[in-house]
């Protein structure tokens, strides 16, 4: 185990009817808000309304940021730095899933930094202080509502990167699993997919971490037993909560601490979603089995044991270590395809067009990673995937 | 999963060296600090005076309040209030394992109480404000440095009461596995059990939370890979730090989270240590089992077969449920002998002279837990365990 720092200290008030803390727990870090959402939804389901009168009865005033889209925009984030400078913004609530959270994180980092937030996506050593973020979580999947992480796409350049800075870890969130109860199958799918791939991201490093893996097995155990109900009964307030809850400690440093290093899967998948704009989830359901197709080996074969039988419960008595190893590669395709997901690149849209760059622009991130991935390795990934 | 509050501030060092940051963070909290400790053996290692360089590096004033009892007195954290009183002391730094750290919570809690701390130990609510905590942990085994509960004892009185605030909780808690290198097997053994049964009281709860016992479940599975290896080999890196850090979520409060319910075997052994001083660990390790053989019925068997599986790997392929699950109990017992841990009552020189009393005192908190057990029903158990 190698040393670290933990040090998480976002509240999170969990389960039915937490939104009435909103407005205490805003006004304890200003009087001014801005108030971060996407497209609407949260006015349909009456979120949008309670909030309103959270901030109303605390007497916080608000300036609205809607509209934040899914891989949410770098115009998005300067619209967003311009309205906390004209207004003299405290704090900054944001309303959604990962993406609109994400782009409060920039947006928070970026208003007293006076050139373009891009600068900071690409060196958050660049942000020199934050303003406070409080979530209101709607979707379970990227974890954002409790990690120091943001992912900002500028898609007129295709570029997708993820930034990282202590002051983007939000002050309080506010998880309550009804909210996730209208999120569609295939979202809830993706989210899913989501999850796993962040436990996973941690799961295969080369540092011994016992303890942190141990942990990593159960959270996936969580979204195996709970991703499927989750789709097939959209209220079932169990599956809702445990893949809510789950959704927070996949990536919100405990797994990785310790042992933590560059991330395999997501940045393949991050040149697909700022290509195509595919749903992030669904792009890393497919590239993670044929991710762990390629790795297997001598060198990694006991990992991927402990994954098949700790995860999947694999018997022990297949012929060999290999023949478990694949056996539990297997078992994960099949639980993304019987959540709905897809599992080729045809399926989502994508031909060999920009694999020359996707992969040249991913295999960059790859070093010093599980396995070091040439861009010719990221291409034969991709190419097996199609 | 109920409605819950998470809310865990500390922040950890983890690893080789990390004392380096004890005055940094020290200095953030105040200029004067009460060093509190235990019986001198961090003056024999050197950590007393790397403490104290750090101390003077950052121009912290030290009084000191040495002496602190394994099951803390109450006596002891009066000293510690008249200190931090007479001397204006700002910040309390905790050097040891978790009754040196609990003795600090208290008085941590009683300087602005002006009648006596005891009053806190029985009612924590009494509490108006709390002197930030620092610790330096020397022992895997209460989980104090991360959690917000305190136990101190009256031994006048025969009495041993845990108590919990929020305030209670280390702002910093600096863990050197290297630390407990010097911890003997005995101790060791004894720390691990505690550490196992406070995951086994958040796990053995009625209220459903699935994640939470899957985490449960691996942080188990590390005591158990490493417990013996560390009372085998005490300088095995790997092995005592994923003691520390299991020691530290075993009961940070993660696991109880949306499930918890009042404990089961602490409060039967509470009685075993205030009545003869044992040590807790080791009073629990005799407890254990016999509770669980108590409360193995149909209302119980299948979480016991969910323990015995997925803890301790038992096959699946035994007669019938129970069969499995008393696997389980046997194998938990049989751990706690391969450590050296005693099993019966009599080897920790305890008889029935007293089991009506302490009995009639730990059922009294033993009311609305996984089972509600009379007084009767704790004067068998702990006759079973004689």
């Amino acid at each position: 185990m190698n040393n670290f720092t933990y040090d998480i200290k976002t509240k999170v008030y969990f389960g039915k009817g937490q939104i009435s803390h909103l407005g205490e727990e805003t006004a304890l870090y200003g009087k001014k808000a801005l108030l971060v959402y996407g497209g609407g939804s949260i006015k349909k389901n009456g979120l949008y309304e309670e909030a309103m009168k959270e901030f109303k009865n605390h007497q916080i005033e608000v300036v609205e940021l809607s509209g934040v889209e899914p891989n949410p925009r770098i115009e998005t984030v300067r619209k967003g730095v311009e309205l906390c400078r004209k207004h003299n913004i405290d704090v900054i609530v944001a309303i959604g899933g990962g993406s609109t959270i994400d782009c409060a994180k920039v947006i928070s980092g970026s208003v007293s930094y006076d050139k373009d937030p891009w600068d900071i996506v690409l060196d958050a050593s660049k942000v020199t202080s934050c303003l406070p973020i409080l979530t209101v979580l709607t979707l379970a999947a990227t974890g954002s509502e409790m990690d120091a992480v943001a992912v900002i796409s500028d898609m007129s350049k295709n570029e997708k990167w993820g930034c990282g800075h202590p002051g983007f870890r939000p002050v309080v969130s506010i998880l309550d699993p009804t909210y996730t109860f209208s999120v569609s199958k295939y979202q809830t799918a993706c989210g899913t997919a989501d999850i796993m791939s962040h436990i996973m991201e941690s799961y295969f490093t080369n540092t011994e971490g016992f303890m942190q893996d141990r942990i990593a097995e159960g959270l996936l155990r969580t979204c195996i037993a709970y991703g499927l109900r989750a789709v097939k009964q959209p209220d079932d307030y169990e599956a809702r909560a445990n893949l809510m809850w789950t959704g927070s400690w996949a990536i919100n440093d405990l797994l990785k601490l310790g042992k933590g290093c560059p991330w395999s899967v997501h940045p393949m998948e991050h040149e697909l979603s700022a290509f195509y704009d595919i749903t992030h989830g669904a792009g890393l359901a497919i590239l993670t089995p044929y991710w762990m197709e390629y790795v297997l080996d001598e060198t990694s074969v006991d990992k991927f044991v402990d994954f098949a039988r700790n995860v999947w419960q694999v018997s022990p008595h297949l012929e060999d270590e290999y023949a478990i190893a694949k056996e539990g590669i297997k078992r994960l395709r099949d639980f993304f395809v019987a959540m709905g997901l897809p599992t080729t690149l045809h399926e989502v849209g994508i031909n060999e067009e920009h694999f020359d760059i996707m992969a040249e622009k991913a295999s960059k991130k790859l070093q010093g990673g599980y396995r070091n991935l040439t861009k010719e390795d990221v291409i034969n990934i991709y190419k097996k995937a199609l």
